[in-house]
C-alpha cells in the first residue's frame, strides 16, 4: 500500500484511514524526511490523527532542490506542438526551485507576462543519490524513485517561445505548484506507473486527460539513464516528466510555420501572439486550476491540487 | 587593487607579489570563503607564501552551486549564429555545476558526442544574496558581484542543436573549466568591466579575441535585473556572460536555413552535421585550449587556463 506524506508549516504527516498522523522527525527538508524512514513508518502504523481538511498544506517538496523537467514527452502534446513523436529527442531543461508553490496557493502572473499556460505533470521525487554514471535498470529503478507528486509546469508562452530556452518562462515564483501529497511507492506499485491518468481542468472544464501508457514517450527508466549522463540528482530532488495535449498553446499549422521561417523572428512572434490574443484558453485572473493524477482504480492516488490564478 | 584568490585541494590562497599566501579560514566552499572577508584581507596583507607555479590549482568556484549562463550575448557571436543583434532576446539557461572543472584539468569528450566546441566567457561570482525582486542599480551592483573568473562554456553542438534546450549539451562533466583565479574587484574596478578582453586559442592559434565594450549586448546590470525576476542567486553562485565570435560552430548561410525549415528536423540536422564533419575547428583529442581574460593594461587580470582535450 502506498504511503501518503503531507506537509504544513510546522509538521510532516502520514495520511492514514483515521486521519493525518504527525511524523516524529526533526527533518526540515524533503531530503531529510526521506532519510528518516523509521519515523515515517512509525507514523504510518499509528492511529488517530487530525482530519486532513483542517491542514494548510504546503508543497511536500521543499526548496531549494533541483527541479529538472522533460520537454515534449507525450505523443499527444508533441503532435499538438507541430512535431513528430517518432523523432522528438529526449530533452531536459531546468526550472528554478524558487517557483515551487503549495497545492492551494495562488498562481501569480507577473505583470510583464501576457500568455500564461498550464501543464499537468507527474513529478518523480528521488530517495537515493544518483551520481553521474549511475547504472539504472528495471530492477533497481524503485531504489532511486521514492515517490510521486502532482505538479503543474506553469509556462509564460510569450517569454518561452521567443527566448527558445524554457528556463525563465517556467521559473517565475508560483510557477510550479506541487502536491497536495508526496506518495511513496514500492517497486510493485511503481510498475503501475503506466496506468496513471493525468487530468487538469480550468473552471471545471477538462482541458487535459491522458493515461501514461498510451501517451508518454520516454518513461522514467530511459529518462533517468540519459539524465545521469550529465546531471546528478540528490535525495529530495524533483523530475517533471512532461505533459499531454490540451494546453492553451497549440502550434500554428504547417504552412504558416513555413512562411514564418522566411520572416525575422521578432516579426514572426509578433504576428503569432497577435493571433494568440484571440485564444481564450490562457489563464485569466480568478481562474480555478485543478490538477489530479491517479490510477483509475485509485490504488495509486496522488490527490488533487486546486489553485486560483491571480494577476500581479 | 584587485585580490586574486586561488584554491588547491587543501587550502585557499591570496596571490601576492611575494607568492601565494595561505588564507587562515575554515571555509570549504566559495560561498563560505567570501563570507570570511577578514581572513582574506589578512592573507592579502601578509608576505612570504609559496610560488604559485608549485600549486595544483582547482576551480576557485566550488560545486554544488548555481551555474546560470547567458545565451548569445556578443554582437559578433549573434551574427556568427545567423541572428540579428538588434532583436536577440536576453536569455538564460542552466548548466549543471557538476560540469565545473579545474583550470588545468582535461576536458573530456563523452563517447556519444561528435562535435565538441569551446566558448571563452567571463564568469561573475556573487558575494551577496540576490533574492527574486532585488533592486539593482549602477551604484549597488558592486555590492552583489564579488569578483570575476575565466570560464569556458564547452558545448556538444550535435546534442545542443537538435535538442534545442542547451542544458544537457553544456553540462557534461568537465564542460565548465573555471579559473585559475577568482579575482575580487571593488566598485571602481568593476566599472572597468567593459575594458576586459576575452581570448581563446587552440594549439596556439587564436580563435576568439574580443573586448566587452565593443561586443557585449546585455551587460551585467541589465542581465541581473532580468535574472532576478525569476532566479535567486546565493553567495558563491556563478553567472556566465556569453562568448564572442570564433567558436567552431558557424550557422549555415540563410538560403540553406530556409530550405532546412521545409524538411523534417531529423533530416535537417543529419545533413547539417554531415557538413560540419569537414569543419576542422571542433576540439580533437590532445588539443590544447588556452583561455584568458584581462584588461589590456593588466590592471585587471583573471589569468589563463590551459586544458588538454581528451576523448573518453
Amino acid at each position: 500500500m502506498t504511503t501518503t506524506l503531507l506537509r504544513t508549516a510546522d509538521a510532516w504527516y502520514v495520511q492514514t484511514d483515521t486521519g493525518a498522523v504527525t511524523i516524529d522527525t526533526s527533518a526540515t527538508t524533503t531530503g531529510e524526511l526521506l532519510r528518516d524512514r523509521v519515523a515515517i513508518d512509525a507514523a504510518a502504523g499509528g492511529d488517530g490523527g487530525v482530519p486532513v481538511e483542517t491542514l494548510a498544506l504546503l508543497s511536500p517538496v521543499t526548496a531549494p532542490c533541483r527541479v529538472v523537467a522533460q520537454m515534449t514527452n507525450f505523443t499527444s502534446h508533441v503532435k499538438d506542438s507541430g512535431m513528430d513523436p517518432k523523432t522528438v529527442p529526449l530533452t531536459f531543461f531546468r526550472k528554478a526551485s524558487g517557483s515551487i508553490n503549495g497545492p492551494s496557493d495562488d498562481i501569480v502572473k507577473p505583470a510583464h507576462v501576457r500568455f500564461m499556460d498550464y501543464e499537468v505533470e507527474i513529478g518523480l521525487v528521488f530517495g537515493r543519490e544518483l551520481p553521474v554514471g549511475t547504472t539504472l535498470t528495471e530492477s533497481n529503478l524503485a531504489d532511486y524513485i521514492a515517490g510521486l507528486v502532482v505538479t503543474n509546469d506553469v509556462s509564460a508562452r510569450d517569454v518561452q517561445l521567443p527566448k527558445t530556452q524554457f528556463y525563465e518562462a517556467k521559473s517565475y515564483p508560483t510557477f510550479t505548484p506541487v502536491g497536495p501529497a508526496l506518495v511513496l511507492l514500492d517497486a510493485d506499485e511503481l510498475m503501475r506507473f503506466g496506468e496513471l491518468r493525468l487530468q487538469l481542468s480550468v473552471n471545471g472544464e477538462v482541458r487535459q486527460n491522458s493515461v501514461v501508457a498510451a501517451d508518454m514517450i520516454y518513461r522514467p527508466l530511459r529518462a533517468l539513464q540519459e539524465l545521469t549522463r550529465f546531471q546528478r540528482m540528490d535525495v529530495g530532488d524533483l523530475l517533471l516528466t512532461g505533459t499531454p495535449a490540451g494546453t492553451a498553446l497549440s502550434a500554428p499549422p504547417k504552412p504558416i510555420e513555413i512562411i514564418g521561417s522566411l520572416i525575422p523572428p521578432a516579426l514572426k512572434w509578433k504576428s503569432f501572439f497577435k493571433s494568440q490574443a484571440r485564444n481564450p484558453k490562457y489563464l485569466h485572473d480568478g481562474d480555478i486550476v485543478e490538477a489530479t493524477v491517479a490510477t483509475d482504480d485509485k490504488a495509486i492516488d496522488l490527490g488533487t491540487q486546486r489553485a486560483v490564478v491571480r494577476y500581479a
